[in-house]
C-alpha cells in the first residue's frame, strides 16, 4: 500500500451499487457511517454516486470517480448471485485479470463452515479478486472485499449490508487510511469534525434569523440546517483542508456557546442524541416514572421512548385509546366530558393524562388527542388540530394546542415529538410555550 | 425544445445537490418519484450523484452526467441563501451567462406576496436564470426552476423540497418529456413497469432458491431482491429500451402468476400496499374490531396499525404493557402466572392476548412479548426471544415462539411484523408456523 504515499490531499468519493438503491425510498446509512470516519482522517466525502447491477455502469463510474478524488469506497453487488458483478466491473475498469485468490477462498469457505454450509457454485465467484488487489477480510459475513491502486487513487471494494461493510472499514480499511495519513510524506490534514443541534418549535426560517451572523466572514465552518416534522436540525462542520485543529477546537467552541444562547430552550438535544434519550435521562435522573395515553398518535410516543435500551425503568405503560370508549374504559374520561367538548379537546387532553397517570400510579402523565386525517377534521376542529397534556397530579394539569400541517403521518410525528418537548420542558422546569410558530398556547 | 429531436434513446441521470445529502442518513424519496415518473416514458435513470454545495462540485458532475445520459435532473441548491448555488454552477457549466429573468422574477414576487411579503436580497437571486434556459413555474413554492439543452442533453434543475419537485416534475417537465418521446423523430420506448412483492418469513437466500429459473434466459425483465425486517422484497423490472409493450404486459402477468404460487403465503402484499394496509382491509371487509397488547414493541404495532387512514374503524385500543404490574392491572394476566412462566413466556402472550380481547370488548386480541435488547436476555431466554398471541374468543389462544437477531430496533420491527403476519395468516385462514427459518413454532 506505500502507493498511497504518492497521493496528497485525500478527498473520497462513494459509490453505491445496486439497482434498488437507484430508486431510493429508502435511508441510507453507510454514507452517514462513511463520512463520519473518514472525516475523523480528514478526510471529505466530496461525491456519491448511485449506480445499478449494469457492470458498464459501474466501469463508469470507477472511471470518473479517480478523477476527482483519491479515496474510493465501493458497497454492494459482491455477492453471489449474477446479479453481483461489482468484482468483475473493478477488474474491467482497471485493467487487471480476475482470478480465484486462495485467502478470500479460505475465509468464504471458513465462515460458511461455521454455519454448517458448503460453498455453492455461486458463492466460490465471491472468491474472485482483481490481480493486485489486497483482500479484505469479512469479519461478519461470506463476501470477502478487496482494495487497491489504480491512477493514484486508493480504490475500495465492500459489501452493502451496513454491518460487514463498517466491520471492514473499521478492522481493515481504516488502518490502512490512518498508517498512510500519519506517514512522514503527506501534509496533516485537519480531522472534520461535525456538530449537531437538534431543535424543535421553531420553523427553519425562524432558526435561519436567530443564526444570522454566527459564522465569522473567512471562518472555515460551514453552517447547515435541515427541517424535518421531528425539528430543524443545526450542523457545524469544519472544512477538512482549509484549517488546523487547535485553532478549529477553540472556533468550534466559541460557535457551540453561541449556538446555546441563540438557540436557548428551542435546543432539545445535541449530536447523536434523540429527545426520548434526553426525557428518558431527566426522567431517571429525578426517579419519576412516566405514563403515557394516545389517541392520534396511535402507540408512537410509547414507541419511540421505548426504543431506548433500559426505558422499562422509567416507562411504565401506554395505553392507546383510539375509540371514545376506550378513552372512558381505559382513562375514566368521562363519556359527558366527550360529549361535551369532542374527544378533541384541551379537556379531554388533561383528563387523559390524569387518567393514565393515577391509574398506573405513576409522577407523571402524558397524552395526546388529535385529528390526524386525512379525514376528519371539521370547519371548527380541522385536521392538524393537537391537543396535548401533561398532569403531575398537583390538580394543575398543563394542556397544549397544537395546528400541524403535512399528510398523517407528518402530523403523528410532529404530535409525538410536541408531547416529548412538553415532557422535556417540564422536566427541566421551564415555561412552555413561548415564541411557537404553530400556535401553540399554553394554559396551567 | 425541438433540439430534443436530436436525441436517441433517453436514459437519465439525477444529481442531488446539498451537503446534508452527502452524508446521508435520510430516505431519499425524490429518486423514487422521478424513477417512476421518468420509467412510464421509458426513461430508465441510470446514475443517481449527491454533490455538496461546492459550486465546482457541481460543475463537475453536470460536465459527467452529459456524457452519459442524456435526460439531467437536478434537485435543491435553488434557495436563497448564499449556499445555494446550483444557478450558478449550471451557467458555468453550460458557458451560459447568469441573468434577472423577467417571467421569473414575477412569478416569485407574486408568490411571495401571496403570503404578504416582499422578496428580499437572496431571493431576488431566486430569479436568475441562464441564458438561453426555459424558467419552469413553482405552483408551491417560491424559486422557479429552469432547464435547458447542452450537449444534447436536457438539464433540468428543480428544488429539493420533494413537493415543489414533484409538482414541477408533473406540471412543466414530464409534459415536455412526453411530447418529445411521442414525437414522430424517436423510436417508441416502452414504459418501464416496476412490480413489487412482499415476502415475511423467508430469509433472503430461501426466496432466491425458490425463484431459481423463475426469469426465461434473455427475458427483458430483471428480478431483485431487498431484505429488511420487515421482510424480502422482490421486485420484477421491465428493461425499457429493450422489449415490447404488448410483449412485455403479458410476461409480466405470466411471472407475476408464477411468483404468486412460488412465494404462496410468504407473500403478503403486493405494489406499494403494505402489511397494515393489507390487515385493515381484511379486518373490514369481516367486520371485526381489534385491540392489542403490547410490551417489548412498545406501541410500535399501534403505531402501525393507525399509519392507514380510517383504521378507527377496526383498530378500538392498545395496552402497552411495560411494566409487569401493567400487564396485571390492564389486562388481568396473573401475577403467579407472570412469576411461574417469566414475562416472556408463551403462557404470558397468550393471556394477554385474551386480556385485551375481553377488556375491549372485541373480537380479536393481539399481543407481543419478548426481549428487545441488548440487555435483560439469559441462557434460557436470550435477547431475541418473543412469543405473540392472538385470541379470538374461541378458548384456543394461538402462540407463537420466535428467535429474532439483530439490535434493538430490528428486534421490535420483526417482532411487529411477525404479529401482524400471524394475524394475516388467521384472518385469511391460513395455516400458520409452517416452513419459517427463525425458529417458529405453533401452538393452538
Amino acid at each position: 500500500m506505500n502507493q498511497t504515499d504518492q497521493m496528497n490531499q485525500l478527498d473520497a468519493e462513494i459509490i453505491a451499487i445496486g439497482s434498488e438503491l437507484l430508486i431510493g425510498g429508502r435511508s441510507d446509512s453507510n454514507s452517514l457511517f462513511l463520512a463520519d470516519e473518514l472525516g475523523k482522517l480528514g478526510i471529505a466525502v466530496r461525491f456519491k454516486s448511485v449506480v445499478g447491477d449494469e457492470r458498464q455502469d459501474i466501469v463508469t463510474a470507477i472511471h470518473t470517480a479517480v478523477t476527482r478524488t483519491q479515496v474510493v469506497i465501493m458497497t454492494g453487488g459482491l455477492g453471489p448471485t449474477v446479479d453481483d458483478c461489482t468484482r468483475e466491473a473493478v477488474a474491467d475498469a482497471t485493467g487487471q485479470r480476475l482470478g480465484r485468490r486462495k485467502e478470500a477462498l479460505e475465509g468464504l469457505t471458513a465462515r460458511l463452515a461455521q454455519w454448517g454450509r458448503q460453498p455453492s457454485k455461486g458463492q466460490l465467484r465471491q472468491a474472485l479478486i482483481p490481480s493486485g488487489a489486497t483482500v479484505l477480510k469479512n469479519p461478519v459475513g461470506s463476501a470477502p472485499g478487496f482494495c487497491l491502486i489504480w491512477k493514484k487513487a486508493l480504490i475500495v471494494s465492500l459489501p452493502g449490508v451496513p454491518r460487514e461493510m463498517e466491520e471492514m472499514m473499521r478492522q481493515e480499511v481504516l488502518p490502512l487510511l490512518r498508517a498512510d495519513c500519519e506517514s512522514a510524506k503527506r501534509p496533516p490534514q485537519a480531522p472534520i469534525v461535525r456538530l449537531l443541534f437538534h431543535t424543535f418549535g421553531l420553523a427553519e426560517a425562524e432558526v435561519d434569523v436567530k443564526l444570522k451572523g454566527l459564522i465569522p466572514k473567512g471562518a472555515p465552518v460551514d453552517l447547515g440546517l435541515l427541517a424535518s416534522p421531528m425539528g430543524v436540525l443545526v450542523s457545524l462542520t469544519t472544512k477538512g483542508n482549509r484549517s488546523a485543529p487547535a485553532k478549529n477546537h477553540k472556533l468550534l467552541q466559541a460557535l457551540t456557546d453561541e449556538l446555546r444562547v441563540r438557540l436557548s430552550d428551542w435546543l432539545f438535544a445535541e449530536g447523536r442524541d434523540t429527545m426520548e434519550e434526553v426525557v428518558g435521562r431527566e426522567l431517571t435522573k429525578r426517579g419519576l416514572m412516566l405514563a403515557v395515553a394516545e389517541s392520534c398518535t396511535g402507540g408512537l410516543i410509547g414507541h419511540r421512548l421505548t426504543q431506548v435500551a433500559g426505558s422499562s425503568a422509567y416507562v411504565d405503560r401506554g395505553a392507546v385509546c383510539y375509540s371514545n370508549r376506550a378513552k372512558t374504559e381505559m382513562l375514566g374520561v368521562p363519556m359527558d366530558l366527550i360529549a361535551k367538548q369532542g374527544a378533541v379537546s384541551r379537556e379531554v387532553a388533561a383528563a387523559m393524562a390524569c387518567g393514565i397517570r393515577e391509574r398506573a400510579h405513576v409522577s407523571v402523565g402524558l397524552s395526546v388527542t388529535g385529528i390526524a386525517g386525512p379525514g376528519g377534521g371539521t370547519e371548527t376542529k380541522p385536521v392538524g388540530l393537537v391537543y396535548i397534556g401533561l398532569d403531575d397530579g398537583t390538580g394543575r394539569p398543563i394542556t397544549e394546542e397544537h395546528r400541524f400541517h403535512g399528510d398523517r403521518n407528518v402530523i403523528k410525528q410532529r404530535s409525538s415529538q410536541a408531547a416529548l418537548d412538553l415532557l422535556r420542558r417540564w422536566l427541566l422546569g421551564r415555561p412552555s410555550g413561548t415564541g411557537e410558530t404553530c400556535g401553540k398556547s399554553a394554559t396551567r
